[in-house]
C-alpha cells in the first residue's frame, strides 16, 4: 500500500532522532551562552562546569515526573527550575527575572554539529524524519530553526506527557505515524535510548559523538547489538541512502 | 524575551493553518483519484458526485467522535470507513481491500493550491507556521512531503485527540507552542473555524477559495469581524510580511 510517500516498503519508513548530543551540540552551545551571560551582567561564572552542572539536572528533573512525584511539566520549565537553582546555589538569586528566562531557553538556540542539517535534508527524501526528543514542542521548533533541522512533524516526550525512556514515548512516536516500531530506526548517540527502543521493537542506530560531553571526556561508545553503527549523521545517511 | 526565533514582539507570533480547501484543493484531487481507481477497476462511479458524497460524509463521521458516541478515531480511519459505506451503498463492496485502502489514503495526496507552497515558505521566515487540521499526524505529514508544505509542526486533532471545532483542538495548539491565543493568525476558508478560534481570543485570517467545492458551487465568503479578508496565501504573505 502506498502511503503516499516515498516509502521503502517492508523496510525502515521513519527515522526517529534523539536531539540533544545526536543532532546538536549542546555543550559548546550552551557554554557560550552561559558565558555571554556572564559577561552581560557583570558576573563570576565557570561556563563549562555550570553547563556541566545545568545538564547534571536533567535526569533528576525529569526523574520526578517520571517517577510520578509530580505531574508532567514541559522541559522548557525544568530547565528554567533548574538554573534558578543553580544560580541560588551561587548566591546569584538576584538577577532579572526576565534575563534568567532567556538563559532557560539557550536550549532552543544550540548548533548543530556540523553535518546535521544537510545530512537531514538528504534522509528526508527518502524517509520520514522526526525528533524523538525530550525536549517540548515549542523547544524542538524553535530549535529546529535555530538550528536549520528539516522535520517532517515534532514528535518525542510532549505527545506522550512522559520522558525517555518510558516507552510510552517511543510507542507514541510509531502510533502518531501509524507505523509499527519495526519500520522505525531510533536514532541516537546514547546506549539507554537505543537499549529502550530496541526492547520494544525499533530498529536502532548509535551515532558516535566523542565531542559531546566537551574535549575532556570521553562521548559515549556502543555497548548493544545495533542494527547501524554511524560516525556520524553524513555516514548515516550513506549508508541508508545506499 | 527571545525565544530564540524571529517573533515580532507582542504581535502575532504564529500561523495555524486550516488545510482541506484552504492550503490545498481537495476537491479536484479527490475527482482525479476517483476517476483514476473506477478505471484501474473497470467500474462505473461518477467522480465528482462521489467526491462530494464522501466530503459529505466528513463531519458527520467526525460528529460521532465530538459527541461521544465513539472514542477518539483518527481522520484515516474516518475516511476509510466513510469509503467503505460509499462503496457499499453502490454495490461496490467486493473490490479489493488493499485497493480500497490505498483510496482511503487519497486524502494524504492531495494537491496544493498553486501559490501554497511559496506563501507558506515566506511566511516561515517570520512566523512559526502549523497546520491546525482535523487531519490526523500521518495523514499531515505525507499531505506536506506530497504538497510541499513547509510547516515547524504537526498541530491540530489528533494531539488534542478532539476534532475542530471543539475548543481543545485550537487551545491544545496554542499550549504546545506556548503562546497565548491573541498571539496565534488562525487561517481559513471557512467562517466555523475562524468563528470557533476567534471566540477564544485566537486572532483570524479569512482566505478567499472561491473553488474548493469546484467549479459549479460557491466557497465559503467571509461572515465575521477578522482580523485579516485575503485573496489567497500570497495575499496573505504581502500584508503580513509588510
Amino acid at each position: 500500500v502506498s502511503a503516499g510517500g516515498a516509502i521503502v516498503a517492508g523496510g525502515v519508513a521513519a527515522l526517529l532522532f534523539d536531539v540533544f548530543g545526536t543532532v546538536v551540540d549542546w555543550r559548546a552551545s550552551i557554554v557560550r551562552e552561559v558565558r555571554a551571560f556572564a559577561a552581560q551582567h557583570g558576573i563570576d561564572l565557570e561556563a563549562e562546569a555550570f553547563a556541566d552542572a545545568w545538564r547534571g539536572l536533567y535526569q533528576p528533573s525529569m526523574e520526578r515526573v517520571r517517577s510520578g512525584a509530580e505531574p508532567w511539566l514541559a522541559l522548557d520549565d525544568l530547565h528554567l527550575r533548574s538554573l534558578h537553582q543553580l544560580l541560588a546555589e551561587r548566591g546569584l538569586d538576584g538577577l532579572p527575572e526576565e534575563a534568567v528566562l532567556d538563559l532557560s531557553l539557550a536550549w532552543r538556540r544550540l548548533d548543530p554539529w556540523p553535518e546535521s542539517p544537510a545530512a537531514l535534508r538528504r534522509l528526508r527524501e527518502r524517509y520520514v524524519v522526526a525528533p524523538v526528543s525530550n525536549g517540548n514542542v515549542a523547544l524542538m521548533v524553535h530549535l529546529a530553526r535555530h538550528a536549520d533541522l528539516t522535520w517532517d512533524a515534532i514528535l518525542g516526550a510532549e505527545p506522550a506527557r512522559a520522558y525517555k525512556p518510558d516507552p510510552a514515548v517511543y510507542l507514541t512516536a510509531a502510533a502518531l505515524l501509524r507505523l509499527p516500531p519495526e519500520r522505525c530506526l531510533m536514532v541516537a548517540a546514547h546506549n539507554g535510548d537505543l537499549c529502550a527502543a530496541g526492547a520494544l521493537g525499533f530498529r536502532t542506530a548509535f551515532v558516535h559523538r566523542p565531542l559531546e560531553f566537551g574535549p575532556e571526556r570521553q562521548g559515549e561508545t556502543p555497548d548493544g547489538a545495533y542494527d547501524f553503527v554511524a560516525e556520524d549523521l553524513a555516514d548515516l545517511a550513506d549508508r541508508l541512502l545506499d
